[in-house]
């Protein structure tokens, strides 16, 4: 028996969310009768933003969101989505681990960039002097990025020359729904400086467009790189469902593995 | 050197997706352009349906599959809920796994059973007879189901008593969308022979009730549980943005930790 | 303000862990003194034996297990590999994540055997009627899984022909410790057997031997999947450092891409 | 068919790896021969050691990479550690993906301080100018961290008090073994600056020692995660076997449920 002694008791703090609730009959959802309220009323993309932001989009809103969720989908043959081709090929059982290991390559240097553009324009706003025009305050945010050694997120693409034509369709429904304002115009100020300053062209990309929508919306920054993740989530399946009926894995996987090790097949160090 | 010979060079088959492909000015998806036909044109849950199926929804098509996807985006505080809020305890900056870790629980226990109904209706109406009447058909599901100890799926709930409510919404919604056919008599016949048989309710819950739906829609069994695990994406956005916000992670580890060693804290074996 | 009724109070029952507690000054793990009685005295694989049985591994027992764990860990550009690897290329700010994608795919197909070979010897163990030889046991078993349809595992090799070199050095280790008894012979049995009914060599191969030898070690087939996983987890964190270093991620997206879609580009349905 | 002009095809550069190959009769790991040189004869952690560095451990710095490792196996009922059960609650058939749940909350806030040690004690002997003192390089490394508001990572423990008992067993194998060094005496005159800084205690914890070890050892800072994650994947094992057997995730989820919707559950919004 130990004389160790243990630290008091802890005071418990309590644990709550606002989200969902179920009795017998009913259930909740951010305070809307899910039966009677959503199911059969409100499309997955609204439910999408109400998950979002705690309340259900308006006309405007939904038309803006479902665009930009639609967007996001589908990217074709990424990393992602060979990552869960690959998972399929080794857990067909388990579609959701799939499903998952293709969300997990969604990180900085994809799907990053909805996230940093949105984060780039609301810190930026944050900063806007009384009077100060969004011209200077493009110039201003540029040249802090510089001096930090930052790349401008949102703008470029490796693709999609001259223009990322996603960008002026989403920006076309952005100005209809009435969703145009002060970030999209910062985000393109910023592209022109940056261009200026590169002497190189430097578009405003899909993520770059969508985080500066997400702006306009009011979604937090912290938000887009979700928004991104739930859309990709569509999109992997159909690459799961592709896979199980036409399968690459192994034959992507036989390719690597031959290559990778033909180098030094037979030979151990120091023979 | 070695002479261990190498197997003969492995003739190669071509990796082919039908999804997406892009160009520099153009993005195509399932045959579709992008940028005019989808963004702006479908919401998220007709994309997930051209995911699924390869083709864009008809009216009904997108009422009814959007109804589906809604009713599985919000559960509350479930178990995935919980690890995902616990895996964004520890790792804030990685959103995308959080809602991974969500995802990774969505197996046979819980989401399996949309995915378990679908398959029981679409093999038992395989061995359908030539003028075998839904009741046979029903009865001999059971039979075999009883006699290889198998449960039922999709019928039964915890905490939704005596109905699950949203089934009759659903079915209310897949009888005006013209999805009302023989897979939905099927399980509501075999959901009531279940009950004469066992002497207890056993109501049809809403995994049963998709699962019924989705073979009305032409939907492959394979496919359910990735309309299941997408929805959830949707879903566990609202917990991981509720969470950075009034989190509950430290609380809930704080409490399990202290409670779950409280019985040998400070002893170490043959004390 | 609703009338719904919710339901009574549910009772609590205890959560509990005998695996592990802290004070302000000491540290348990399954009863040990970590810091006096296991840093420094222990190695890695007495670690994952003391967390899979609960108690620390006999010199025996160590030999063993490790030499299991060490044969589990690389297996070259696996399926699993180029998971971690694409999810690297996403998201390389998250190691954890590209090597959970990679343990995403030890399900059924690759890692798996080692689970149904155990499983398999211990179910046919159970079964033995008194005085029945193992020869007579590994018939009746082969007969049962020819009856039932199901493959033998633990058995056959795409690449390693006619021996896999991995298992006669597992078994001489097996030999060696003490642990080559009735579940070995009992595998051996029942690949010679199936040898001779499909007319083809069956050899045991390295995860065929693993589950054999964890049979003999009294490790429950349940938890064979879970020393696969943990050994491959470490065999992962080679790939990723050699991919942060010389990376593929790219490469084999921009082929796969290319390949994959190339038969369609520049065309929308219908043109 | 379409006029879009599609790029010029693109140059190949090779995949490869340099870890492992297999012909029909032999398996090379990292130039070693798996069944002669590495089954049997190397543990675990030797297997881990070889996967981050290239070659195997000599007899010192098997010890110390051993006990590090040990080190991190196992943390109770942590965060990860319950999303892992969480996850096994809904999914008991994919242990794989349990155990990739509880990884994926290795970020920045538990596991990432190994790292964040490391770096730091690298990139301040990076900057050490000839014949400048540990202790001046202390002041200054502290120094430049309180400008750029940066926490000093390695110290301080919310249980461990006043000091984390890890860390003088840990640094006593190191000295036992060699590898007390410049680095460990770094963080020791840092921790001790930052305390007179601070005026309160900031003793290294066990995560700062191992940082500090790994420079000791010349393992890069980048691959301090990887051993983290390879160490706690073999202590995830132990957390889902219990569960298996004693199951904490029902329980868990029910309180969590009940308690965190209590103040809504029958009403919606506006009622």
């Amino acid at each position: 028996m130990s004389s160790t002694p243990t630290p008091p008791a802890r005071p418990q703090t309590p644990i709550r969310s606002d989200i969902g609730w179920s009795t017998t009959d009913r259930i909740g959802v951010f305070g809307r009768d899910l039966v009677n309220d959503l199911i059969g009323k409100v499309n997955l993309g609204d439910m999408g933003f109400l998950e979002i932001t705690g309340r259900l989009p308006n006309e405007r809103e939904s038309v803006m969101f479902n665009a930009i969720s639609v967007t996001l989908v589908e990217h074709g043959m990424t990393p992602s989505a060979i990552a869960a081709r690959m998972t399929y090929t080794g857990a067909p059982e388990s579609m959701q681990a799939a499903m998952a290991a293709g969300l997990l390559g969604l990180g900085s240097v994809f799907v990053g960039s909805t996230e940093t553009s949105a984060r780039m324009l609301t810190e930026a706003m944050a900063t806007r002097a009384p009077g100060q025009s969004l011209e200077a305050l493009a110039e201003a945010t540029v040249e802090r990025m510089a001096r930090d050694k930052q790349q401008i997120p949102g703008v470029g693409h490796p693709i999609h020359k001259p223009i990322d034509p996603r960008t002026p369709r989403l920006f076309a429904i952005a100005q209809a729904q009435g969703f145009h304002g002060d970030y999209i115009a910062l985000l393109q100020l910023i592209a022109r400086t940056g261009e200026q300053r590169l002497n190189r062209p430097l578009p405003i990309n899909a993520t770059g467009a969508i985080g500066a929508i997400c702006c306009e919306m009011g979604i937090p920054w912290q938000a887009c790189r979700g928004i991104a993740v739930m859309s990709r989530a569509v999109g992997l399946i159909g690459h799961l469902i592709e896979e199980s009926r036409q399968p690459t894995g192994r034959e992507l996987w036989r390719r690597v593995d031959d290559e990778a090790s033909a180098h030094m097949k037979g030979r151990f160090s120091g023979e």
